[in-house]
Formats: C-alpha cells, sequence, structure tokens
C-alpha cells in the first residue's frame, strides 16, 4: 500500500465511544453479545473516525479473505450420494475450520457449469482452492490456472497442460492394486476378474495399470469397465460371468463397485469367496463391514487426504504472504495404502 | 455510475485482433475450445482498449455476482447424512443453475462458526442467501440482516429481533400434525404418544402445537422431547415404553425418528400397526417405504421447498436491479402437506 497515513486504531475508537477495546472488537467482529445502545455508539465512532476493522485491514494488506472453495467435479446429486465425497470434506471442513478459514463449497449440475465455476474462483472471492474428483477433459484445471487462484488438487490431475506448481495429494492407486491382486494370486486364483473404474480419472487409469502389473499376461475379457457406482458393479459383473463363467476372483476399483459386484454373484449362486473371491479398495466404512460377506479392500484414508490438502492450501498461501520463498513450497503427496482382510478374500 | 465516457465494445476487440465476436465472447468467458495463439491475441486486444468483459461490466452497474450462499445452520457431519438437507439442496441447484446463478454452500463446525459465516456473507461475495435449519438462539440470522444480504429462510425464522422484510418458505407443521394425530384418533387409538424433533426450531414447536390441538387434555407423559435423529427416536421411544406402557400410538416429529422409534418396539415385541400404529413427517424416501412395517407419513415437498426458496430470492434481486418497486416484493409461502398411508398406521 502506498497511502500512509496513520489509520485510527481501535483504542481511538474505544476512547470516542466511551467503551473498552473488547466491546469495540465484539461490535466490529458482529456484535455478539453486545447490548443495542453501545452498538450504536460504537458505529458512530467507527464511521466518524473512518475506522477499518481489523479482519478489512488484513484482507487489504494480504488480499487474504480467509475463505476456500472446495471443488468437486462431479454433479450435485452424486456429491451426496457417495461417501467417498463426505470423508474428503469432513477432512478439508476440520482443517480450515481449525484456521478460521471459511469452506466455500461450489456445487454444480454438471460439466457445463464449470464455465461458471470458473469465473466465480477467478472473482476474488476466495483465497484458493481445493479441487477433486477431476475427469480427463475437463475444462476446470485451465480455468483455475488461468484465474490464478493458488489450488491443490485431490487425485493426481491429468491433463496434458502445463503442469508447473500443479500440486496435489493422492493414494498409492498403483501399489494398492497391485497388493490387491498378489493378495487374490497368494490365495491360489489364477483367473483374477477386474471391475475399472471410471476411465477418464487417473485413479481408475492407475488402479487398471496396478492390475496388469501382476496379471501380465491378462485375458483382456477378464476387463470390463466401470464408473465406481454400486449399479454400475452390477452389471459389470453380469458382463463378466456371461464372458468367463470360470472366474474365481474380482478385484473391483473401489468398494461401492465390489458391493454391487456381491449383490450379482450371490443371485447367481456363487459363494463368496469359496467359489469367487473378491477384493474393494477404498476401505469405506460402514459399506465394507455390511457387505455379505464383509469386504477385504485395500485402505486409503480418505479423511487425512482432505485434511492434507487443505494443510497444504494454507501453507502455501501463508508462504505467499509472509515471503518465505521457493524453500516452504508445498510439494505433492502421495500417501500409502493398507491390504484390509476381511470375509470375501 | 457517474462515468458516462464509451466503453470498447466486444466488436472493437474483435476487429483489432482480428476475430469473430464468438472467439472474443469464449475467451472472455473462460477460452473454452479457442487455439492458445488466437487466445493470446484476444487478450493483448483487451488489454490495449481497456475492455471490460460484460461479465464484470455487468456486475458493475447492478453489483449481481451471479452467485447465492447457502447456508444450513448445522455441523457439516449432519448436513451430509441427513436426506432431508441433500434434498433441498437438490431444489435449491436446480432452479440456481437453470438460472446461471453458483450455488456456494458455506459449510461449518457448528455454531461457533455462524460469526466467520456472517463475515463472509458481509464481505460482498455474493447476491443473497438462502438459510435453514436456524435454531431459536442462532446468531446468524441478525448478522445476516446487519450485512444487508437479501436473504430467503428455509422454515419460520423464530428470533425475536426485526422481523420487516423477513421473507420464508415453510410448509404448514401445525396442520399437518394435525392431520396425523386425527388419523391416529380416527383408528380408535386414544393414548397417542409425540416423539417432537428439536424444540428449538419453529418445525418441532409447530408440530408439538398440531398435536395439542387435537390432544387438548394430552397425558403429559405421552410426549418426549427428542432431536429429529434416529439414534433420538430410539432413545425417546424406549423413555415412552417404560413410562407409558399402555400407549397404542406414535406420531413422531419426522420420519428418521420414526425409523429408529420402530427398531425399539419391534425389539420390545409389539406389533406395528397392531399394537402400536405410528405416523412420522416428511415422507423422505427411500426411508418411509424401506422401514419395517413402511411407514405412514405427512408428506412435504422437500425439494420443491429448495427450488421456491431461490426462485423467490433470484425474484427479489431482479426487483432491486430494475426498481420494479414494492407490488414485485415476494412474500412468505407456507406449502400444504398431505397424509400418505402405508402400513404402520
Amino acid at each position: 500500500m502506498t497511502d500512509t497515513a496513520p489509520r485510527p486504531t481501535l483504542e481511538a475508537v474505544a476512547a470516542r465511544a466511551g467503551v473498552s477495546r473488547a466491546t469495540v472488537s465484539r461490535v466490529v467482529n458482529g456484535g455478539d453479545g453486545v447490548r443495542e445502545p453501545l452498538v450504536e455508539r460504537v458505529r458512530k465512532a467507527v464511521e466518524e473516525l473512518g475506522y477499518v476493522p481489523n479482519q478489512a485491514a488484513r484482507s487489504l494488506v494480504t488480499r487474504r479473505h480467509d475463505a476456500i472453495a472446495v471443488v468437486v467435479a462431479e454433479p450435485e446429486t452424486r456429491v451426496f450420494a457417495d461417501p467417498f465425497f463426505a470423508l474428503q470434506l469432513r477432512g478439508i471442513s476440520k482443517e480450515l475450520t481449525a484456521y478460521d478459514n471459511q469452506l466455500v463449497l461450489l456445487l454444480t449440475e454438471g460439466r457445463d457449469d464449470h464455465a461458471r465455476v470458473g469465473r466465480y474462483l477467478a472473482g476474488g472471492h476466495v483465497d484458493g482452492a481445493l479441487v477433486f474428483s477431476l475427469h480427463l477433459d475437463d475444462p476446470l484445471p485451465e480455468l483455475i490456472q488461468r484465474a490464478g487462484v493458488p489450488t491443490v488438487f485431490g487425485g493426481r490431475p491429468g491433463w496434458s497442460g502445463d503442469r508447473r506448481g500443479v500440486v496435489y495429494v493422492d493414494v498409492d492407486n498403483r501399489g494398492g492394486a497391485r497388493d490387491a491382486v498378489r493378495h487374490l494370486a497368494g490365495l491360489g486364483r489364477t483367473r483374477i476378474a477386474h471391475i475399472t473404474g471410471a476411465l477418464d480419472q487417473t485413479s481408475a487409469v492407475d488402479r487398471l495399470d496396478g492390475y496388469r502389473d501382476v496379471m501380465v499376461d491378462a485375458d483382456p475379457q477378464l476387463i470390463v469397465e466401470s464408473d465406481f457406482t454400486p449399479a454400475g458393479g452390477e452389471r459389470a459383473m453380469r458382463e463378466l460371468l456371461a464372458r468367463c463363467p470360470d472366474l474365481d476372483a474380482v478385484f473391483a476399483a473401489n468398494d461401492l463397485t465390489a458391493a454391487g459386484a456381491l449383490r450379482v454373484l450371490r443371485e447367481s449362486g456363487r459363494r463368496v469367496p469359496d467359489d469367487v473371491a473378491v477384493v474393494g479398495f477404498d476401505d469405506m466404512l460402514p459399506v465394507t463391514e455390511q457387505t455379505d460377506p464383509p469386504l477385504t479392500t485395500i485402505r486409503q484414508d480418505i479423511e487425512e487426504m482432505g485434511r492434507l490438502m487443505a494443510r497444504l492450501l494454507l501453507r502455501g498461501l501463508e508462504r505467499n504472504t509472509t515471503d518465505e520463498g521457493i524453500a516452504g513450497a508445498p510439494s505433492s503427496v502421495v500417501l500409502p495404502t493398507t491390504l484390509i482382510r476381511r470375509a470375501s478374500a
């Protein structure tokens, strides 16, 4: 700021209004628990002196709004139907609240609305953005990059544009998938099928790669593309049983898909794990404990992923403000996975 | 605006960059599908001419951001656990998207964060707010009123402050409750209990009043306070059975509570509806069809409530902009309810 004239202080307002500093502070920050006549006196003093409250003053200096946008690149209905997003948001909300930052969730009906989301982000209403569930051909990352909004992605973004400065939090999808398939192979299974996730998302591609790392010469008939939903899992399992009635194991790209597959296996009279062993991915509670039988899966800590995304973003913003330099720049993080054995494999 | 110098037009930018109007428009609105060299040329022309894009120009004139905040005055975890909020948000999202307004959902960990929500609303980041699930002692309505943000409430606000200009969308909670209890009385039931909702919310108070309208001399032992959650419904039902083992009907303040009550009744060996008839409120699908037995309830159209809240707010903002005058001012709406008979009563 070039204007160096002294700004009126909180003390000056308190003196003029004839109240304590604490009272001025309470009024300026919303006025909870202050009697109306006092509120009026403080307001009058604020106006007469041209006092700029701390919050606004700080925002002028640091250009911070203490607000972070969260964008889930899925239709609003899926955000509320898939517990994965609720868990990730829980981690984000806890972390942002701990640092008194407002979580601003931008909901959409679908991808057609992403240009509008980009405009809101570019409009200077938030300090940064947390973006997850990106699909490969989504224009959002480029819109965000152009808007110049500091961003941390949930999951490695798959787009082919300029990747400099891209920070993401991911889980070791490929390594986790390898563990799942090795576990099935270790049980003596040889006809191991894979129900993929939505292959326009890097998490699904990485899990398929992990499957192929172990099943080097896999029969292509054993791989069916799906979409991470329970209904998609049912459809994929029916197709697999029609194609390969001799299959003896299934690695599903997530737990919701695995739950759908288990229902179809039961309908078709296959016993799990005796006839067909099943492994999921995520360890989404309570889903994995409530399936019949309970689901063996690859655990990732979804809530912690959300918390870490928020932490990296806030640290990056702090660095921008304090000019700490490149040494403090956050870098991407890939979290490990763990095999959780239950009854299904 | 006092500055009347002609602003450079979209056409002028197109001419200078040597591209079509459509290309300029696409670049200005995010740049989807425009090749990078063209994007650069348009950007250069925009800078040289000092062109202000439509969106920003419109925002300068109308002070519109085309963004509406939604505040659910519950902790983030409850927003994602209770399907009521997902339904209301679905209605809001559809309506806002139809008018190309961004839905900005402000999540919190609890009431301690409402002062921060008030600051965000006062910060000029949105054109208006939709606020629901208010509790009686919540400071939020007053913070919002002070911030001067046009607001429509979901459910009649219960606070005692200045009520001028307060607009809400509600459902006829009292009339619906009367219908529920009259239905039970019509089945010949005489010991009709009531499990209330959270009594710091007007919806719960109104439903209790409706119960009392019919059960004029109700035994106070037949009324147990609860909180709209399934676990609360279980606790309340246990207490009712201990207090009044001769009860023959229950009116629960919502379907989630009724579902909890049904579980406890089954555990205790009571047959529903033979021994105890049960009626809920909301008609929350699929909950009401999946209880054992399926639940008789009072239907309200939750998604339509959300849609109507958004419509009233947008209409009010439009009126402010066009100076249509008080004739177009939106007023509060109370929607009717319907008794839906299933097996439980």
